[in-house]
C-alpha cells in the first residue's frame, strides 16, 4: 500500500533535531508572489510546538511576525517554552535560513476546562457553499490552488473600481479535502487576499507584517468540523499611510466561532 | 524650580545600561490586583525600544505576552532589533526579574509615507465627556486612579446581573492630564476592565495573557490629540471554556482612529 501525504502536510513536514530545533523545506505548491504563503509558515510553527515533548495543552494564541521573505529551500524552526504555568504555556519561536532570521513568533498553549461560555457575534448570513461557484484562481499565486474558495461577498476584484467596503466573506476548505486541525486553522486565518486590493479594485504591493490568531476551540471540537467548509470573513478598519489592519472570524458550518484573527499589512499605493 | 515627573513617566522611567538593556522599578501608583497594570508594562517596553539608538520609525504593531506577574521592585527589559528593513524594523523584547522571565514581546516599528488612506468604521456615538459623570474608582485597583474615566456604555457592574453585551465604551484620559504619546496610547489599549465581569455582573479571576495593538497614526498626529479625552470601546467575541478575546478601538475626539487592539484573557467561572 502506498500512502501519499497531503500537500499541506508535506509543506509543514518537519525533521526533529532535538532541543526544540526543527527543519523544514518549502514546497512549490504553497508558493506566494514572494516566498511561501504566510499561512503555511505560521502553520509550520504551530506544528513544531505541537511536536515538542515539553508542550502542554493546545493553541490559544499565536502571533507571527514576517521579517523577510522565506526563500526556496530549507528553513530552521527553533521553539522554546519560555514559561510553563499550571494550565498554560508561553512559547517563543524563530524561523531562520542561511541569510538570517525570517520570522519571529510567540504562542500561548493552554488547557481548557469547564467554565461559562458564550459567543456574541452571529455568523454572517451566507448561502450554502455548494450553491456558489468555486473561484478558479489563476497563475501568480500557487498556494491558492490548495483551497476551494466560494466567495459570498467581496471576491477578488476583476475590474479597476474602488469599493466602499473592505469586507470579504468566503466558504473555504483545503483541496483535496483534509480534516481540520490547528495547523490548518492557522493557515486559514491568513487565507484572505489583501483588503487594499478590494478597496482599490486592483493589485498593489502589499504583504502581512504581523499576524495574530486566537483559537476558541479544543482539538476535539476542531476535529468535529471534519473536512467541511468553514466560513471566513475579514475586513480592514484603517488604511493609514502604508499600513492597514485586518480583523477576521472563522466559523464552522455549524456556527461555531473557531478562531478570530488580526493582522497588520504593509501596502504601497 | 522643581519639576515633578508625571506618575506615568515615573512608572516607565528606565535606566539605560547599554546594548538594549534597560532597568525600571514598579511603582505603587500603577499596581493592579496582582503585580502592575499590564498596560504600563507594555508601555515600558515601547519606551525601551523608542530609546534604543538602533530604532527607526515609530510603533506600528506590538504584541505583549504576560507569562507571570511582575513582582514589586526592579525589572529588566532587554530589547533587540531582529531585522531592519528599508521602512520597517522588527523587535523582540523580554522583561525579567530575579524569579525569571515575566513578559515577552514583539514589535514592528515603521516609517509612514504618503499613500491612499481611509478609515472604515465610524466612531461610536457618545455625548461629550464633560456631560458624563466621572467614575470614582475604589480601592482594589490603584492604577485606575491615574485615569479620568467617563463611561458612555457598559460601566463596571454594580449589581450581580448578567448582561447580554460585553461592549464597554468610555471617554478616558490620564490624570493628571498628560499629552498623548505612544507609551500612553499603548497603556490605554489595556484600560478596559475584563469583559467577563460585564457579562456575568461580578468580578471573577481574570487576567490578560496576550495583548496586540496596531497603531494607525504617527507621532505628529498623536501629539495633535494633546491632553484631550479619547473614546475607547471594547467587546468580546467568544468566551470559550477559560479564555475570551477582546477587540478594541481607540478614537481621538476628532474622530481619528488612533489604534485598534486585541487581547486574549484567562478567566475562571
Amino acid at each position: 500500500m502506498t500512502t501519499t501525504l497531503h500537500s499541506f502536510d508535506t509543506a509543514i513536514d518537519l525533521a526533529d533535531n532535538g532541543n526544540g530545533q526543527y527543519v523544514g523545506q518549502t514546497t512549490s505548491d504553497y508558493a506566494n508572489m514572494v516566498g511561501p504563503f504566510g499561512g503555511v509558515t505560521a502553520a509550520a510553527i504551530v506544528r513544531a510546538i505541537e511536536r515538542n515533548p515539553d508542550r502542554i495543552g493546545e493553541p490559544v494564541a499565536l502571533t507571527v511576525n514576517y521579517l523577510a521573505p522565506v526563500t526556496d529551500g530549507r528553513f530552521d524552526i527553533t521553539v522554546r517554552a519560555a514559561r510553563t504555568n499550571r494550565t498554560n504555556q508561553h512559547w517563543t519561536a524563530e524561523v531562520a535560513q542561511q541569510h538570517g532570521v525570517t520570522t519571529t513568533a510567540t504562542a500561548v498553549f493552554g488547557i481548557r476546562r469547564d467554565a461559562w461560555s458564550d459567543t456574541e457575534p452571529t455568523m454572517p448570513p451566507a448561502p450554502d457553499p455548494e450553491s456558489i461557484a468555486h473561484t478558479a484562481t489563476s497563475g501568480p499565486v500557487p498556494w491558492m490552488r490548495n483551497y476551494d474558495m466560494h466567495y459570498v461577498d467581496g471576491g477578488i476584484p476583476t475590474e479597476p473600481a474602488d469599493s466602499a467596503s473592505s469586507t470579504t466573506t468566503l466558504w473555504v476548505r483545503q483541496r483535496p479535502a483534509r480534516a481540520l486541525d490547528f495547523p490548518a486553522l492557522t493557515a486559514l486565518s491568513d487565507v484572505f487576499y489583501p483588503r487594499v486590493f478590494l478597496r482599490r479594485g486592483r493589485m498593489l504591493p502589499a504583504g502581512t507584517i504581523s499576524l495574530t490568531t486566537y483559537f476558541h476551540v479544543d482539538g476535539t471540537e476542531l476535529a468535529a468540523q471534519g473536512t467541511d467548509f468553514v466560513l471566513a470573513t475579514a475586513r480592514a478598519q484603517r488604511f493609514a499611510r502604508g499600513y492597514f489592519d485586518q480583523t477576521a472570524q472563522i466559523w464552522g458550518r455549524d456556527a461555531t466561532l473557531l478562531a478570530t484573527s488580526h493582522q497588520i499589512v504593509y501596502y504601497k499605493d
